[in-house]
């Protein structure tokens, strides 16, 4: 059997005032499953706008997601709104590390009701990757599947909305294809983060010293810096990279979306990482999960 | 006649101590010309990796493009590093804001004498654009023409390294084409920024109102925040929002690269906007530069 667990999102959103509110409930959630013609153990854990989403919700969704895979489901969908489905998505490879079954968040740029709504095909298609060799927790969302922590939404419209920097895990077309190595074996128990005072600096030629001493003063478990191109950081934040990084984690990541970060090529990266900062080879989303489940 | 300006970046680098290094000068210069057969007046206005480029950089290279409009240039073509070269584009944007002439970017993802380096093919193609109709500030790179102000690095490896969230201006490919609408004639005047204490917020789950106030607080002149989606900000914050907007313009963009902002559709980006956020449709480099320019 297979848990379908609701969480709000545009897939559930109705008209209301000041724009679309999600109303997921147990009459909407089997409304959707008599349209897309599948069967699942219907759980709506709460409603949320995903811009609404907080570490305390993620932590709720992997509970959720712990017990019904405890209680003998095969596979777990997960609907969620697309704007932060990236954060819950990393955050949740950490917490559910080592589970052996699916665990598929999807969603939908369209609500269901609405005219050609992409919803009810990435429903039908979450249920029909249930079995296909996925293991651990992935997106499905338009025409790929992709790793729960290699993922990023790079359109606010298009319908295949999400993109990774690098690999994906699977494609959805006629049929679904897992393109995801064996797993391995390893015991699993639900995670919960040891740290949640996390955020990210996105650099700009105008950054100053100041603002890196207040990012690490309002974060002190770790921050991700989103440098530039490879990893580039300017000189002049040297001195407050190698301060700051004495007292909290500094992990250097990049503004651009492909190809990934290799702060040895320039000197302006490798100053960074002599100074502290910690290169990684992950979307931002994926670095803040793992600084907040000390995986990293 | 063309002025060549070179401001450093990869395309100058040489291998030097803790990584590649720039070095630009009129000898350099001088050979790429040689080296890729077309002529110019040459300005090594500065040498750095363009992870160093600050507004005081940029106001350098605007009087310098300026300079050679007034001195009879026909088209300037600005040598840059690839990592902020949006960022800088889109300050040229502005402070150039009406030159009649065209003013191109480029530079290259290898070193001009790296072996396969895409650095002879951008700096041909960028004289090749002079003459084909394009007027004020673009970006030349790898198979396309990108609007100053409409350009983002995506690609740290890539020698189509820039996207446009929405259009271009033009591709290059045989030939060059453009695809710029007929410029409206206006007076030009260089313009000098008003505000320089600017700064981008990228929202996640995490941020809390402390962030917010805190960058405000740093960044008086404005500050842009990458909301989630189409312009989400989590009901949470926007107290903050409120208070913020009350002393400091605050934009609202989005941390999606591609299909723009647009505020209105959910309630949370409704309520960003009913508590003093603008939205704005445009990369978070242009939201910077207009706002140091107050051309919001």
């Amino acid at each position: 059997m297979i848990t379908l667990i609701a969480t709000g999102g545009t897939i559930s959103c109705t008209p209301a005032e000041g724009g679309l509110s999600p109303a997921a409930d147990s009459t909407q959630l089997t409304r959707f499953l008599t349209a897309v013609q599948r069967d699942a153990d219907v759980l709506p854990l709460m409603n949320k706008d995903s811009t609404d989403i907080t570490a305390d919700d993620m932590a709720l969704i992997a509970r959720a997601a712990a017990d019904a895979y405890e209680n003998g489901a095969d596979g777990i969908i997960i609907t969620h709104g697309t704007d932060t489905m990236a954060y819950t998505a990393a955050y949740l490879t950490c917490a559910l590390d080592g589970i052996p079954i699916p665990v598929i968040l999807t969603g939908s740029q369209l609500p269901f009701d609405a005219p050609d709504s992409d919803a009810p095909a990435n429903l039908r298609n979450a249920f029909d990757a249930i079995g296909k060799g996925f293991t651990g927790v992935h997106i499905l969302f338009g025409d790929k599947v992709l790793y729960g922590d290699r993922a990023t939404k790079a359109h606010t419209r298009d319908v295949c909305a999400f993109v990774s920097p690098k690999e994906i895990s699977g494609t959805v077309g006629e049929d679904i294809i897992c393109m995801c190595p064996p797993p391995t074996e390893k015991p699993f128990t639900l995670r919960v983060p040891a740290r949640t005072k996390v955020g990210a600096v996105r650099l700009t030629p105008y950054t100053t010293e100041d603002e890196l001493y207040n990012a690490a003063r309002l974060c002190p478990d770790g921050i991700v810096i989103e440098g530039f191109g490879l990893g580039g950081v300017p000189s002049r934040l040297i001195e407050a990279v190698s301060r700051i990084s004495r007292e909290c984690t500094v992990l250097l990541n990049t503004q651009c979306l492909f190809d990934g970060v290799d702060a040895g090529v320039y000197a302006v990266g490798s100053a960074a990482v002599k100074a502290g900062a910690k290169p990684v080879d992950m979307t931002t989303e994926a670095a803040l999960a793992r600084l907040m489940f000390l995986m990293i």
